[in-house]
């Protein structure tokens, strides 16, 4: 018998009309689908009656399988034949892990595939109405996880080097560590006036976004209770979704937000003039 | 008579079946089609018969629109009551200009909606078998425009902090400049040993990527006459691409290409073990 394909897809952001065509091709036919917590469920709606269904986000011992669990069902059902559909929310090789399952799949002799997704990387910010780049603004990003505890040594991360880069600077996740972030930027000299906004289940209904400054945004996501899944924005781009490219809360009504006119940011970073914007 | 909707999409990179399944929709019933040079060409076929299709990337007199003629091209267009899909490649907001086009639509009180994109900044490294992200090799990644010469004062880019800050690097264009941009990072301290890897039309039948060091990279580019688009990436998860995560290249048996174990590249950067890649 000869063995099925592994596909590792990404599902996109939380908007289920994220995912590429391929992706959905891919599900709809698959015999076997190995999914994430923070897809958009709504997809699994579109696989056979007849596919398995694998959670892998979370167990009913309530905890989540682990990578080599997930790697061994992977090679499993392929093995056995099946065409497996591995469905990862955003993209599958950004923060996603996808590469660690290839490199199972290559050492296994399982052929794969990887079917990049729209990564919340840029969906996130934009449907909070903010460029990654924007002319005369940014023309440069970093992302770092905010998973990694900013003051163990181990940390990979040069917040030195990051809070010299310029360009705009996306976290994401580990808002409970976003003060502890925010705070070695500034301890490296990134200035605490510099725009910044939190998006709280981008993409997706409960979209929520607040907006500050490098200083004040750990302490807004506190007082507004952000909850994971959250990224996290630095730089002047923020400033563009006041400026007016704000779209998606205004065409679903979320009221729940921000703009930076009620934080009144200051003048000092006011230097995107109307003749800069377009 | 109510104004049309600008839709701005993101066609996603060269692969047309990467293409979002909204993006897709809005494509097959726009009546109006402004397009970008490095669109997946194939998807103008889904287009309605009797739809508008306007290539901004390149006019008879052979130069560009300018993006105040594409502005006012959508304005009109959408005033008109047309819906109007503007298709990018990649994603719109990623060095697409989408924002300027979003504050010209808020400006003009013309309706827009963001519809984000696969960005090429993920998806060619995945389609060269390259993660942007490693478990034990990368947690975080910065991506630069190589459009900007780097030997100018006014360079948004403080390569100083660049060479500095760890992760993968992702250049976007700029091929030309590459011999600089590389000079830079190795002129600020960055290791001209780390692996490095350069890629031509990543994600179409036409892909060619090739490997070597940082310090090697820009003269393997133009032994091997890699002309746009291409892009460029530096890090250690390069090395994940001889490690395994290679895929597409065997699978349309494109041949030109090299893998890093034909560059030997020195054991100073050999530190991914086999347990640390699964």
């Amino acid at each position: 018998m000869s063995s099925g394909v592994v596909y590792l897809v990404g599902a996109g952001p939380g908007d289920s009309d994220l995912i590429t065509v391929k992706g959905l091709r891919l599900l709809r036919r698959a015999d076997v689908v190995v999914y994430d917590r923070l897809i958009p469920f709504e997809l699994l709606e579109e696989t056979r009656p007849e596919a398995e269904l694998i959670d892998a986000g979370k167990q009913p011992t309530r905890h989540r399988l682990a990578q080599d669990e997930i790697n061994s069902i992977l090679l499993d059902r392929a093995l056995k034949g099946y065409d497996v559909v591995r469905l990862k929310g955003g993209d599958p090789l950004v923060f996603g892990r996808g590469g660690e399952e290839a490199l199972a799949c290559r050492q296994n002799g399982i052929p794969f595939e990887i079917v990049p997704g729209v990564s919340s990387v840029n969906a996130v910010p934009a449907y909070a109405g903010i460029p990654l780049t924007h002319r005369h603004v940014s023309s440069s990003f970093t992302v770092i996880t905010g998973h990694e505890d900013p003051t163990k040594p181990e940390s990979s991360i040069n917040y030195a080097a990051l809070a010299q880069i310029g360009g705009t600077i996306v976290i994401m996740m580990g808002v409970s560590r976003l003060s502890e972030i925010t705070r070695q930027l500034q301890s490296h000299g990134m200035d605490g006036e510099i725009p910044a906004a939190v998006i709280e289940w981008g993409a997706t209904p409960h979209q929520r976004t607040f907006i500050g400054t490098l200083d004040t945004i750990a302490g807004i996501a506190r007082a507004r209770d952000i909850q994971p899944p959250a990224i996290t924005v630095v730089g002047d781009v923020v400033r563009l979704r006041g400026a007016g490219v704000a779209w998606y809360e205004r065409f679903r009504n979320l009221t729940e937000s921000t703009d930076l006119d009620e934080f009144q940011l200051p003048r000092t970073h006011s230097r995107l003039l109307e003749k800069d914007l377009v």
